[in-house]
């Protein structure tokens, strides 16, 4: 914490570096906004995915209809790390999403600094920006779902996506602005109709947390925060606030709904479990998964994706046999920090019934636990996790004899 | 050449290791085809851009009707290495773009091999797969046009993309047919309506050549060759036929229209210059960059992207002085062999007149030229190039007083 405290006194007196920022940006001549719809019309200048392909996110289970607040990104579909930004995973939309005209758009930085400051977008691209491939997970994701809502991997791993982001390191602007002793957090808000509130420490805000315009080379899509928003790496996809506009410089957190109430769990002893940030080390077998049918023995390819709120995965095993043995699967290059890991293992299925699982370890050497173990931890039962959030447990497939595969983890 | 042919000997004679790949694949039991169109009608199930975002492919010229055969990526629009797919540069789509049903097609490959063999979709996604991040570019690229068509970095280096590619390697599906001795080439064909044909040298077919079904993350889109393609890295994208169809073993080059007449240019000694295959080094500013207007003196940032056709970029300077003098730009990390690499050079705008460029350097040392010494390699005119292919001389764009920003390299 001393280091940290540290960095942090460094930051707080550093001079304003780019204060000699112009207002205004690099323009095209020829820039314009065309009429709403108009792109979906020409499939030359805006190529879409074949007519063939069905692939597209979901609602929880079958009857939910898809405006519900939770639609997931079909893992099982997709190869690769990339998660292409039409299909990258969508929460608490019941409020609308925000038709947002970026020449309008304003952001707000102000509270416990020396210079209250709104920038621009064109401001904001102004500064020097940083690309990255961070992967983005919901607290929620990951619960042991029965029934409907947990027969695929979709349903229950679905709410985890991953992006190459471009955008400013919220560190540039709050340089600009001059930090106050005591503004130890911030709290940044979206300009839903909702005005979605979180709270982040400092020390993260200052450390790698970005303003984040572009996703995937283009323009972050009006679902996933257009046209900015945060990306907090590693941590629960609740901190990343989209559609921002205003991050205000406090001593203490919010305490907004959505982090006081909504999104901290309670043990049996009563104890609410608030605040926690980083995300656990989780590998998931995308394919074969749960509601897919093997065609018959033989050759199959085991591929899945892994990732962890520590930064980097360091290792993926693979158990064909329920767990009793894991040998290590292969990661594909490059297995970048807070980024999705592509892992892959090759297996010979005989016919048999089998019960496939992956299992995560990260560079700071955390396993992911199996649900019985993550249990212990909390002194409660395996079923706590039905209704609990920040679940990283190990997720067996079981393959049938008839090729059919069901969730087996409860 | 030594160490190819003994590579090439042993892979050749190597056994079949997947032989007891089973037929089907892993199938998703509630998959389906939907409707035409269906998905542009839900954009909760499958997001777009906003209609903010003018962002589009487009032809050359502003006259040129977007039917034209070459639809460009929006480079100056763009941020980090990931081109969206809706976005990817399209070329020779004048035959129409074939709709394809993935569960009718097949892919054959014949000719000097032990054991042809036609697979499905399905049973090519059962081999192991690999994911790659590779840039392709046409080899007519970059050409120095001028007037409205020179007028942007779109319309002169827009025929260049990069994009997150899944599929198996060729060399697996050789393996499994066995190729015969003398045979040194491939001959590849789309099945669009040109039966689009291509050959490839055997080396290269083998070494790591890609049979893509996968493009960031979902299914390659049609414009860009579903179900299945070829990926080529690091050689001219004419290589990298799309919508794959067959592969015939030969021992000599099909001296295709696309290979022997189209591609093939002549230098004045009336030697034509065909199968180039690898790409040079090149670095192009793709922000600020012709067509734009800066709003005034101050801080920029100069970003831009580099690649080469040797693997990796080393090395990326820029001039701010007309190329006088260099500094070094910043390469953003991960920095991948036959990726797009995308640099950023901090640079203060006094309000004169600058002339701005970039120059690449990469992993075998190679040195992007100016136009002057590529033309004196070829012994013509810097002029030779307004017509020819495979040009990777380096960019500058001049910044007039007013702000405005002009192609400057004829």
């Amino acid at each position: 914490m001393g280091s940290h405290q540290s960095d942090r006194r460094r930051f707080l007196t550093e001079s304003a570096a780019l204060a000699s920022l112009a207002v205004g940006a690099v323009q095209s001549v020829d820039a314009q906004t065309p009429p709403a719809d108009a792109r979906l019309k020409d499939l030359l200048a805006y190529g879409q995915p074949s007519r063939f392909d069905s692939t597209v996110r979901k609602s929880l289970g079958a009857a939910t209809p898809i405006t519900d607040t939770a639609l997931t990104t079909p893992l099982q579909d997709l190869d690769g790390i990339i998660t292409p930004s039409g299909l990258h995973f969508l929460m608490d939309h019941v409020n609308g999403i925000p038709d947002i005209d970026p020449q309008q758009h304003r952001l707000l930085v102000h509270g416990m600094v020396d210079r209250p400051l709104t920038f621009t977008m064109d401001e904001l691209k102004r500064f020097p920006s940083v690309s990255k491939i961070y992967f983005l997970e919901c607290n929620a994701n990951s619960r042991p779902l029965r029934g409907p809502n947990g027969d695929s991997v979709q349903n229950v791993h679905g709410r985890t996506s991953c992006s190459e982001w471009t955008g400013v390191l919220l560190s540039v602007l709050l340089k600009e602005c001059g930090v106050q002793d005591g503004g130890n957090w911030i709290v940044a808000e979206g300009s839903d109709s909702n005005k979605y509130t979180m709270s982040l420490p400092m020390v993260k805000a200052i450390d790698d947390t970005l303003v984040a315009y572009a996703q995937n080379g283009e323009p972050v899509r009006p679902h996933n925060g257009y046209p900015v928003r945060l990306i907090v790496p590693g941590w629960e996809a609740i901190r990343s606030v989209k559609w921002l506009s205003r991050i205000a410089v406090v001593d203490q957190p919010a305490m907004s709904w959505h982090e006081a109430g909504n999104n901290a769990d309670t043990v049996p002893t009563g104890k609410a479990l608030g605040f926690r940030f980083e995300l656990g080390p989780k590998a998931i077998i995308t394919r074969p998964s749960g509601g897919q049918r093997l065609p018959g023995r033989g050759f199959y390819e085991i591929t899945g994706l892994a990732w962890t709120g520590a930064g980097a995965v360091r290792r993926v095993e693979v158990s064909v046999d329920g767990g009793r043995t894991y040998k290590d699967a292969q990661l594909q290059d490059p297995v970048l920090r807070f980024a999705h890991t592509r892992f892959r293992f090759a297996w010979e299925w005989n016919g048999e019934e089998a019960v496939i699982q992956a299992r995560c370890t990260d560079e700071k050497g955390e396993v992911q636990p199996t649900i019985a173990e993550a249990a212990k931890v909390l002194g409660v039962t395996p079923e706590y996790f039905l209704q609990a959030d920040h679940f990283n447990g190990i997720q067996p497939w079981k393959i049938n004899r008839d090729g059919s595969i069901v969730n087996a983890i409860l």
